[in-house]
C-alpha cells in the first residue's frame, strides 16, 4: 500500500522532471533523482510485503491513513531538498505537508525565483493531496465513523455493496474523473482568460484541491488588474468547497438533489451574505486602493470603480477563506478590526462535507445550531423527544454526540495548538491565528503570519508544530490522535 | 417577589447612607433617596401584586430571574446617579450589573475620591449578588435543568422534600450563614494583617462574591508591600471558587467528603499546577520589579526575593482568574506571550459550580474532557456502551449532551459578543478579551482593557453589550436567552 503511494508520488516527480528538462533548468537532474528514488523504494516495499494479505481492517485503516501522509510528505519534501532550492530539511518538509493537506503555507520568500519544474511539483503536491481526500472524505471517513461523518455513508455513488475495497475503488474513480475534468477546464477557462498556460494548469491545481499555493509571490492579487481571472478563480473555489458528491450528481444533470441540499444551501446563503456584510465594510470603511501593503503596490488600476472592487475583494477573500483555499486577492486582516475577527471566526467554518475543504465543515455546524435551538425546547419540555432533522430525516441522537465531540476536540487542540505556539514567544494574534490556519488548512493567518507575510518568520519547532496541526485537521483529529490512545494499541 | 427584592436592596442602601452619613459626605442625601425610592417602590409593588398565587411555576421562574437581575441593576444604579458621581445613566448601570453580576468591571477612572457611602454601596452590589448566584448555582439552575446542572439536584443540604419552596428557603438559609460568616472572619483577619476596618470589610465582600471591585484604583496591587494581607485575599478567592455545598460540609467537620470529590481536586491540583507554569515564567522571563506599568510603579518592595514575589504573584492572578475575582496584583498581560494566551484560556475555565464564580465551571470541563477520551474508545468499539464517571457515579447521555451543548452555546455567544466589540472599531485581542471577561464575569481583560486600564474607554453601546454579556453569563445562558426563544411563549 505505502509502496504503491511511493511509485504514484516517484510518477508525478517525473512529469516535473519533464517539465523542468523542457526548460533548461539545473533542477531537472535532483527531481529526477527524487522520483526515481521514490519509485525504488516503493517498488521495494512493495515487493516485500507483497506475500500479506490484502484486506485492511478497519483499525488498520487508521494507521494506513496517517502514516501514508507521512510517508507522503518525506518523499514529497526530496525534490526541493535535493535541488537545494529549500537547503533546509525543515522547511522543504513543512513545505510538501503544507502541500499535502492543501494548506498552502508557505515558507518561499521568492516563490518566483523557483525553477518551473519545481512550481509544478509544488502544485501537484496540492493536486495528489485533493486526491487523497476525496478518497478519505466520501468513502473511508463515513465508516471509520469519524466525527459524525458516519451519516454520509450511504450517499456516495456506486455501486451498493457491503464490503469496503470495491466500494472505495468504485467511488474514488468516478470522483476522480470528475476532478481531473474541472481541473482540465479551469485550466482552459484561465488560459483563455489571459493567464500563460504554465500558470494556468498551476492554479487549477491549486484551486480544486483548495491548496492555494500560486506561482506568483503576490499570489492572485498579481492579477488585480484582470477581474476575469479572479472571477474565474472564485468560481473554482465554490467548487472546490462544494460536496464533490453533489457535484457528480449536477454533472450527471440531477441539479435538484443539489439545491434540496440543506449544507449545500447554508453553504450558498452563507458566503452570499459574508461577502454582502465585506463589501459593505470595505466599500465604505477600508480605501481599498490606498491601503498601504505590497499588494496593493502590485497593481490595482480599479477597473470597473471601487465598489466592485470592494465586492470582488470581498467575495474571493471570503470563498478563499471558508473554502480554506487561502488564496490572496487583498490583505482581509488590515480591512477593519471587525473583519479582521469575522475572518478568524471563518477560518473555523470549512466549507462542505465531502469536498476538498479543510476546517470543521459546514454540515457539523448546521446540526450544532440545529441542536442549539433545541436544546431550549427541550429544557421547557423536558419529558419530551425532540431530534434533530437534517435533510428531513431525524438525525440520531449518537451522530449529533459525535459531532460536538469533535468540535471540542477541534478546539482544545486549537487552544493547545496556540498555546505551544505564544510558548515560543510569538505574539497572541499570530499564536492564535497560525494554530486556527494550520489546522483548518487555510494558509494564511494574521499578525506576523498574514496575507502579505510568509511562515519562514516562524522558529524550526512553530514549523514543525504547524506541520503536526495540519495532519490532524486534514485527518479529522481522531484518525491521528487516535493512534496515541492506550485503546488503540490493546487487543491486537 | 421584585418588590421584595427592592426593598432588601434599599435596606443595604440605607446602610450605605449611614455610613455616608458617619463621614461626613455630600453623597448621604442622595444615597438616602435611593434607599427609600427603592423601599417604596418594592412596598407598592409588593401590595399590589399581594393577591396573587405565591407558588412559582418553572416557566415563570425564568422570568423572575432574569428580570429580577435587570430590576435590581436599575435600582442599585441610583445612588451613583442621584449623587451625581457618576454623571451619565448608561455608566451607573454598567458599574451596578458589573457589580451584582460580580464581575468588577469598572468605568471609575479614579475610584478613590468616591465618597465612602458609595464605596461601601459598589461593594454591596457585588455581596448582594454573591447571595443571588448561591441560591441560584444550588437551588434553582439544578431544577430548572440548565446546562447539565441537574446533576446536582440532590446535592444540596436541607430537608429532602419535593417542594420546590421550603427546600429552596432552607438551603438558602443555610449557605447564607456559611457566607455571612466567611465574609466577617476575611474582614477580620485583613484588619488584623493591618488593612484599615473600613477596606478590609469592602475587599471581604469582593473576595467572597468573587466580584473584584476594590477600594483602591491599583487594586490589591496597592498591598504589594504586605504580602501577608495578599496571602490572606489567595486563601478566600480559593475558598470563594470551592462549592459552597463542599464548604458547608468542611464547615460541619465532614472533610472526607471534599477531598473525594472529583471537581475539588481537578479545582486544587489546576491552580497548583498553572501557579507552577506561571512562577516558572514571570521568574525567569519576566523582571517583576522593572515592568513598566503602573502598577508596578506603585510599590513593589520585594519584601522575601523575586521568587517569593514571582510565586504571589502568579498564585494570586491565576486564583483571580480561575475564581473570575478578578482582582489585580499585577498586570497578567505583560508578562509573556505565552501567559497571554495562557490566561486568556483560563477565562473560559471557571472555578466550582455551586460557588459564586463565573465562566464555564470546571465539573463541566472535566466531563466534557472525560468523553472526549471515551470518543476515541467508542470509536474503536462501536457497539459498547461506555458511560462518563463522575464521583464514581455514571452519568447519563443526556447530562452530558446538556453540557456540550452549554459550553457550544456559550462559544457562539463569546464569538458574537466579540464581532460586535469589533464593530464598534475595537481591535482584536481587546474584542475578544471583553467578550470573555464579560461572559465570564472576570473583570479585568486584554489589550485596551487590561488589568491596568478601566472599561471607560468602551462606546456606551460597549458598554451596554458588555453589561448585556454579563447578565448572560451570570445567568447561565439559558436562563435569559430561553425567554427570546418562540417556543417559551407558547402555550402558556
Ligand atoms: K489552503
Ligand atoms: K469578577
Amino acid at each position: 500500500m505505502m509502496g504503491f503511494l511511493l511509485i504514484f508520488n516517484g510518477g508525478f516527480m517525473l512529469i516535473s522532471a519533464l517539465v523542468s528538462f523542457v526548460n533548461h533548468e539545473a533542477a531537472t537532474r535532483g527531481i529526477l533523482i527524487s522520483g526515481l528514488l521514490s519509485i525504488a523504494i516503493g517498488g521495494i516495499s512493495q515487493f516485500a510485503t507483497k506475500g500479506f494479505k490484502k484486506e485492511i481492517k478497519k483499525r488498520e485503516g487508521y494507521l494506513v491513513v496517517a502514516l501514508g501522509w507521512i510517508v507522503m510528505s518525506f518523499s514529497g519534501a526530496l525534490p526541493y531538498y535535493i535541488t537545494e532550492n529549500i537547503p533546509s530539511f525543515t522547511d522543504a518538509f513543512f513545505e510538501t505537508m503544507s502541500g499535502y493537506t492543501t494548506t498552502g503555507a508557505s515558507i518561499l520568500n521568492d516563490i518566483e525565483s523557483l525553477p518551473k519544474g519545481l512550481l509544478l511539483w509544488r502544485s501537484t503536491t496540492h493536486w495528489i493531496g485533493g486526491m487523497g481526500i476525496i478518497v478519505m472524505a466520501i468513502a473511508i471517513l463515513p465508516l471509520l465513523g469519524i466525527g459524525g461523518m458516519q451519516m454520509f455513508a450511504a450517499e456516495a455513488p456506486g455501486p451498493s455493496t457491503d464490503k469496503l475495497h470495491p466500494r472505495i475503488t468504485d467511488t474514488a474513480k468516478r470522483l476522480w474523473v470528475l476532478y481531473f475534468s474541472l481541473t482540465l477546464i479551469e485550466t482552459f477557462l484561465l488560459k483563455l482568460a489571459g493567464m500563460n498556460f504554465f500558470d494556468a494548469i498551476n492554479h487549477a491545481m491549486s484551486t480544486l484541491s483548495t491548496g492555494g499555493f500560486s506561482t506568483k509571490n503576490a499570489s492572485i492579487a498579481y492579477w488585480n488588474d484582470q477581474p476575469l481571472i479572479q472571477y474565474i478563480i472564485i468560481v473554482f473555489m465554490f467548487i472546490a468547497g462544494t460536496n464533490f458528491v453533489l457535484s457528480y450528481y449536477i454533472a450527471k444533470g440531477k441539479f435538484k438533489k443539489a439545491f434540496q441540499d440543506e449544507e449545500f444551501k447554508v453553504y450558498l446563503i452563507g458566503v452570499f451574505m459574508l461577502t454582502a456584510i465585506s463589501t459593505y465594510v470595505i466599500y465604505n470603511f477600508a480605501n481599498v486602493s490606498k491601503l498601504p501593503t505590497d499588494i496593493q503596490l502590485i497593481a490595482h488600476p480599479m477597473i470597473y470603480g471601487e465598489l466592485e472592487s470592494s465586492f470582488r475583494h470581498a467575495l474571493f477573500q471570503v470563498l478563499a477563506v471558508i473554502t480554506t483555499t487561502g488564496f490572496v486577492s487583498a490583505d482581509f486582516t488590515i480591512w477593519s478590526p471587525f473583519l479582521t475577527v469575522m475572518f478568524f471566526v471563518m477560518m473555523f467554518s470549512g466549507a462542505s462535507a465531502g469536498s476538498t475543504a479543510g476546517g470543521v465543515k459546514i454540515v457539523r455546524h448546521i446540526i450544532m445550531i440545529k441542536n442549539g435551538f433545541l436544546e431550549f425546547k427541550r429544557t421547557i419540555h423536558p419529558n419530551a423527544i425532540i431530534p434533530v432533522r437534517y435533510n428531513d430525516k431525524p438525525v440520531t441522537r449518537g451522530i449529533v454526540f459525535n459531532i460536538m465531540a469533535f468540535f471540542i476536540l477541534y478546539l482544545v487542540v486549537f487552544v493547545f495548538g496556540s498555546l505551544v505556539f505564544s510558548a515560543m514567544g510569538i505574539d497572541f494574534i499570530t499564536s492564535l491565528g497560525a494554530a486556527a490556519s494550520s489546522l483548518g488548512n487555510v494558509g494564511p493567518a494574521f499578525g506576523d503570519l498574514s496575507p502579505v507575510n510568509n511562515y519562514d518568520s516562524l522558529p524550526p519547532a512553530g514549523k514543525w508544530w504547524s506541520s503536526f496541526l495540519m495532519l490532524l485537521g486534514r485527518l479529522e483529529l481522531f484518525t491521528v490522535l487516535i493512534i496515541f490512545t492506550p485503546a488503540f494499541w490493546k487487543n491486537i
